[in-house]
């Protein structure tokens, strides 16, 4: 695949030029990872399919782990807004009601599902602490905003419970999927396998599962 | 540091001697990853600390990814026993006694904790299929003896409840032990940058608090 870009966005002289470079940087790092998953991305592709090469890229990121991190800070006020948007104004939410929308909005969002995991295994350690700092920024910003909106939503839970909640849920979320998005090679063991036949993890009803329970015994310390 | 083995296991000719050479290395792999994390440590400092060449070693094991594999195993076997031990014959625990003891005894082996995380995302990825085959098998097997430990100490929640439970805290364990032990530039930015003081994470107490939460939780779903 070559680029689509106008010439004027392959110079990026520019200040506003630079900004669409970089988004069409992070937009070629979010294709590839949906396709083929974050883990098997390399800068080189991610230069290819913006259509420029890889010192040229590295004019806008530090690294490929720099990218990804700044994709992973997108994906927590995209899961922020969408959380806000589903509870919408109600204030007599329950907080089982809460973990489902949690876990339902973090699934429409495989892209972050993939990458917290990746987030301090990988991406904050091979990035300047101006990098890490700004992305630290941001998710707490999308947490404080979720907290909010989902302490609002239902009486049960007050802020403190809320932010263990969903906190919870994105460390669960990071861990499940990548249990259950295996390899091709383990996937067919599981297919294969009678002894295996319960190991397989199906994400959404598992991350739900444990998310209702979490919820409902929060609840139980708040009241 | 050179090997301490004696010359008829630096040979290894014969089965037992094969499997005194699997020891050291497994020993060596373990010893590495405790003193600077298991993302740190190469084929070649295991072979170096075992005291024979990289090649050598890869009569015994198949990869790196195949070492620390096996040593989850072994941590899996380790946290279900030390599990076993802490509940001892007890049939009257509650759920809350569980998940507390379920924390303390995983956090009791740093080195299953840091492995947790890298099973799906990079051990099962670099190994042959009968060597993933093998992990689950003696992990499946931990889980089970767990389980069964788990349900016994309290009447509270049944098998599945306890199942459950155990293989979130699991997850949570994996997943929060990343986040707890931050590489030190970002340890440093938690120390000195006011606006993340209270984002960094102390592992057992926010992995107990969740779990005995998720237990009170399951014990509703039951009950």
């Amino acid at each position: 695949m070559t680029s689509q870009l106008p010439p004027h966005v392959q110079r990026a002289r520019r200040p506003e030029h630079k900004e669409l470079r970089l988004a069409a940087i992070l937009e070629a790092a979010r294709v590839l990872a949906l396709e083929k998953g974050v883990r098997a991305v390399t800068l080189t592709d991610i230069a290819a399919l913006t259509g420029i090469n890889k010192s040229a890229v590295l004019r806008y990121v530090e690294t490929r782990e720099d990218i990804y991190l700044r994709l992973t800070a997108e994906g927590w006020k995209r899961w922020a807004s969408a959380l806000r948007e589903a509870l919408g104004p109600r204030t007599d939410g329950s907080p089982d009601e809460l973990a489902g929308t949690l876990c339902r909005t973090v699934v429409d969002q495989p892209l972050l599902c993939d990458l917290l995991a990746h987030v301090a295994l990988h991406l904050e350690r091979h990035v300047s602490a101006d990098a890490v700092l700004a992305y630290k920024l941001a998710a707490l910003a999308a947490l404080d905003d979720m907290t909010e909106a989902g302490t609002r939503f239902q009486p049960a839970l007050d802020a403190s419970g809320t932010r263990e909640l969903i906190g919870t849920v994105s460390l669960l979320a990071g861990a499940l999927w990548q249990v259950s998005t295996p390899p091709e090679a383990l996937a067919r063991l599981y297919a294969d396998e009678p002894r295996l036949a319960h190991a397989a993890v199906d994400f959404l009803p598992r991350l739900t599962s444990s998310a209702r329970a979490l919820a409902a015994g929060l609840a139980l310390r708040t009241g």
